[in-house]
């Protein structure tokens, strides 16, 4: 049932699996998936299948393992999903497989598959999903091309921006139900995902700042309209704080020293470690739950709340991503798929191809029934003379 | 602890509470209240008997008590919160305590009072926090002073707005987790609330089509840049419908037979009458739960999910209104009961006087650490030459 | 020509035309005008005659005639537009014809036709357009009814919102051609103009700064996402200042002095006091022309340029509002005007009935293409049990 | 003093100019230039004279030379500023004092330079600031580099987006003097000047639709809370239309056909070819002009409004780009010939150099009074252990 609810909420994705059920670009190819086990991937499994793959799976982070899923998925698909122990061995099982195109996230799948080589001998390539991953792939020797599906621009501009911010707010709003008018919110870091969370946040009414290391993202938050201040400066003024840079003790000892009482922390970044727990512990008189997912730091008058314990928000304390930006992400995938299939690439890490982006965008765009002109041909001729390429 | 995390987010009435327990200005008096018996009313509850009253206590929805809280109050405060076949019993018991003032949500308690006129003997007069309170108030032959908290200016600028606007996307993004970004969000009824919903759904990243009765109404929601047209054209396009209207069976047959497969019903109006639920159950080949709080009909072929049941999102899916909603709402009954208390009013419904609208303000500007100015004694004469006195 | 082009701007007043030249309600009326005589008082000229009146028209502010305008009209009005030195002897030729129907901005005309009695025997009323007028009336003995235009809710909520706000920003454009994305605009005044200066300045990218005496338009300028502070404090941080409170020496001496070297001083407010011309004498070294309308003081080393004198900017620096502006303004003064052709009302300053200010929206609504919905007979009945009359 | 006034918006070539007095980067060295000769131009040649250069100058479009800044240059660079007709004598003059460095607006130096391989013997550079120019210049054989200046991220990100947005805007209000809010604005193009035109009518209070032929695009523009739809729907929707696209005939007869009376046509590329003047000129039974700058084509009965005859809107009715924005895009040329002068670089199209972005952001922010934190060494050592390298 709730792979069902999320079908319903992925038409990209099911549009890609139709005509896979017809063209049938996968067939007979063993698919490696490491990914989260959730209703979501339930989904992308359906259209590799009918796509004619054969798709065999493990988790890429255990604990984030929705197991009714996992188990509504074994009568299709090669599920490898034990507890959390078990869970090295679980990507290695998958790797004995051979899987000729591998879907990645975090890199730990084709690591594992690099380790053995004759495991990557007919392999075709793969694609991964986080940074963090990439950064991995890229510092390897890597034999095999992988497709780069966080860097394309759909998923930056889509669902870094509008996925992440609305459950950024989604989780603080669960934990602590405070109203965002009024309230002064700080958002340290200006990429993607900072922006929105920015733009959330100042959907719902709260005046934001921006904190940001990088003076071109600064003008950017500036002439966007939004006060940019250094963190010291924002720390004294902030209700809400919320880091989204990637880096580590973006929030610590001297921030918290001049926080208001009551102020709220949320992380919205890859790992914990950007609100700085050692440096809040030493300065706390005392730390207690005050509620679920809430924990209040009381540094000797000034309490601060710390929200999931400084890990990501969205995931601890709201639902993650919406299947709808999930679609996109997992749409890319599929197609990046049907291309290492149909096709021939160097190793290396790629761009996800341009057309493929715009296959996807005109999948969504028809899912929500829009339609758009195409060029004449005195226009595409026009434009060839005095235009560089579409794109940004 | 509940009550504590409230009054972290209640400075207002905190700052009141202090006053009041300086000045005393409901010394000796026995003040009734019907309220929804949350951590919030526990604060205004403090207040109250920080200024001498003397607080006693029913619920004016016995489902929506938090028996925690109840019980918490009991040291403080005369509480009657017995088990909903008990509720009229309860609402009796406080009205024969003869309280000098009154806090009604929803009119109950001044309707028992003026069925037994011996105890209007000595009462000084009342609030009154709803719509449909006071339409029931101005049906009756008032014998006391009533203060209408809902038409505050106050109330309806910030906490209809924005109050709500953010209640109620939270409890449609926590029934269905769906990206609003992108999303077509129908909101039918343009008054406070309903502006308060369409800036939220906005402000998330939705396109808002806007459904109003009202020529002025209308035109002012186009005028602020949205769609606007009749409900059955915007059936036709919505991908998530909010009612807002206060009316009945705003969304109907009619419209079901032409909405969307996939589309979201959601009411923020404050009975569950405004999506008709027979006529959706008429239209329905089956009905199921999909998901927590959410109903699935089935009409055909096409799916339309209905969110608790119809009855108010943002209390049936979320926290209700956040406790610095209550604090302004709050702070307007306790600074009207030392109105009532310090002066003498006429019998009838009242607007709240603008010095309590201003003190009020004034107090969350300072909460929010806001200063402004004050006119120059030359400024003040210049403007009583030429202005009306202050206000839209 | 040019009452041709405001005329296609105008189609509310254009839709009354059309009914007023079937129904012929001003049938063998004088109707007595003093206005600003422009290209959309043309228009409204037509729709009066259209309707029957004999019109006679003098200008409220002889500097702002346009003189081909005033020519044009002379084949259909009775028209008095000499040179400024004749202004009094123009209202008074106006006021001897003893209109029965007076349309006014400023009150001199109603105030020359209370000068002599007898002029007032048969007249039906009339309308102010100005707050300066109405308080003028305000302190009179006023013998007839007059509409307060400028307080309809359609005048406030559209008109100065959206009319002035758009127009200071064309004056402050066309005079600096300054980039706003990135600016700080100090608005000093939150009425409803100071709102539409607010959402324009926000809306082209400029950081905004509010500063606000009354505490509850302070808390919702707060609320509604802009900064708000103490004068002094935003006259050190900000780069384009905006008057529009009503008041006078809201900027002065003692904030001149913390002002950043380029700064921009304008004036929206009703009288050129607003800013103190007298201090900024005092305070610089030198004053010279850069720019046609900008003047600048030089403070020895720190530079402030003053635009249009400190003159209304969007009169002086653009062409004050736009004819769709006028277009409710006016179509409100006609309906007003046909109002008390067919009624009777007291003597003293009347609201502009609710039917009017409906009638106009949905005409406005009409010429939008937008299209409403109207209450089915069981919702009309049930509305009438459990709320309010439409409105606010 | 006009020069001066620019200069007072120039903050960030005034910075660079005080360090170039200092370190002398362009001693000796002659710097062609074939730019727009206006104020802000004058502003750049006093920079590129402080760092010792020796300039020489060619208007790149001899009608929008400002006469009165040219003789103001006289003193300081060697002008070639002569009648049209003695245009391409001008360009070659410049060309025949064998510049070191050229800085170019569309091509015309360097073309000219290339067309004599002697004069290109010792030259070190140069910069292009048109899309038209580098399409020239890739379709040459490039001898010598040249630095893309107008796809540097600060350009389109702040420039395009903000200057355009605004200054279309202001063409249109100075024009026709119309009421944007309300009214229905089409967009055509999703560029980065479309989303600055969008974002700017939008905030003016429009209702906003996108027409753009790439499917990335119009999704982002839908997700971004616009309408989007085919140009022919669009027509019969709009108010007010813009053409932002860079092609031809973007409106044409089959648009025509369908407009609304009363609509306005205003282009923003960088061609007049983009509102189809001979689809117009046929279907019109009638053309005059109804204001300065509006041409009013009667299509029997509808009556649609050009302005500017088609020309770029911004240019032609208002007063082009900001100084604001003109100080960006001369800062990165300022900073590019330094670089030349400075270092080496292969022959070719060139991106501008992330570390010249990065110090006009960091110029820009500094003129704003804006301050951003470094990273700690901790962070720095951190990050690049987990993350690509700064940037979008």
């Amino acid at each position: 049932m709730r792979i069902d609810w999320a079908d319903g909420q992925m038409p990209v994705l099911r549009s890609i699996r139709e005509r896979f059920a017809r063209e049938k670009p996968l067939d007979g190819l063993t698919v490696g998936l490491c990914l989260h086990i959730t209703s979501e991937t339930g989904v992308l499994v359906r259209a590799l299948k009918a796509g004619g793959a054969d798709v065999v799976l493990a988790a890429s982070n255990p604990y984030a393992t929705q197991h009714d899923v996992a188990a509504a998925l074994r009568d299709s698909a090669d599920v490898h999903a034990g507890p959390p122990e078990a869970w090295a061995e679980d990507v290695a099982s998958v790797a004995a497989r051979a899987p000729r195109i591998v879907l990645d996230d975090g890199a730990d799948l084709l690591s594992a598959l690099h380790a053995v080589p004759q495991l990557l001998e007919g392999m075709l390539g793969g694609t991964e999903e986080t940074t963090t991953g990439l950064a991995r792939l890229r510092a390897m020797n890597l034999t095999v091309p992988v497709f780069a599906v966080n860097e394309a621009r759909a998923e930056k501009a889509l669902n870094d921006r509008f996925g992440t911010g609305q459950s950024v707010m989604d989780g603080i709003l669960r934990t602590t139900n405070i109203l965002l008018a009024g309230q002064t919110v700080v958002v340290l870091g200006y990429g993607w995902t900072g922006r929105g969370v920015a733009l959330a946040a100042h959907g719902l009414g709260a005046t934001v700042i921006v904190c940001e290391v990088d003076p071109l993202r600064a003008l950017e938050a500036r002439m966007e309209g939004f006060a940019v201040m250094p963190a010291l400066d924002a720390a004294a003024r902030g209700d809400v704080f919320i880091t989204v840079t990637g880096g580590q003790d973006v929030l610590r000892g001297e921030h918290f020293a001049v926080m208001k009482d009551g102020a709220v922390l949320a992380n919205a970044g890859h790992f914990d470690v950007e609100i700085s727990l050692p440096d809040l512990r030493e300065a706390a008189v005392s730390v207690r739950d005050v509620l679920p997912l809430v924990q209040q730091y009381d540094l000797g008058g000034r309490r601060l709340n710390l929200l999931a314990g400084g890990r990501v928000v969205n995931l601890a304390a709201a639902e993650g991503h919406p299947a709808a930006v999930m679609d996109v992400s997992f749409a890319l995938q599929a197609l990046a798929a049907e291309a290492l299939a149909r096709g021939s690439f160097e190793p290396g890490v790629h761009q996800v191809p341009d057309a493929i982006e715009r296959e996807v965008a005109a999948l969504k765009l028809a899912a929500l029934g829009v339609e758009i002109d195409e060029l004449t041909p005195e226009q595409a001729a026009y434009r060839s003379l005095t235009s560089p390429p579409l794109g940004r």
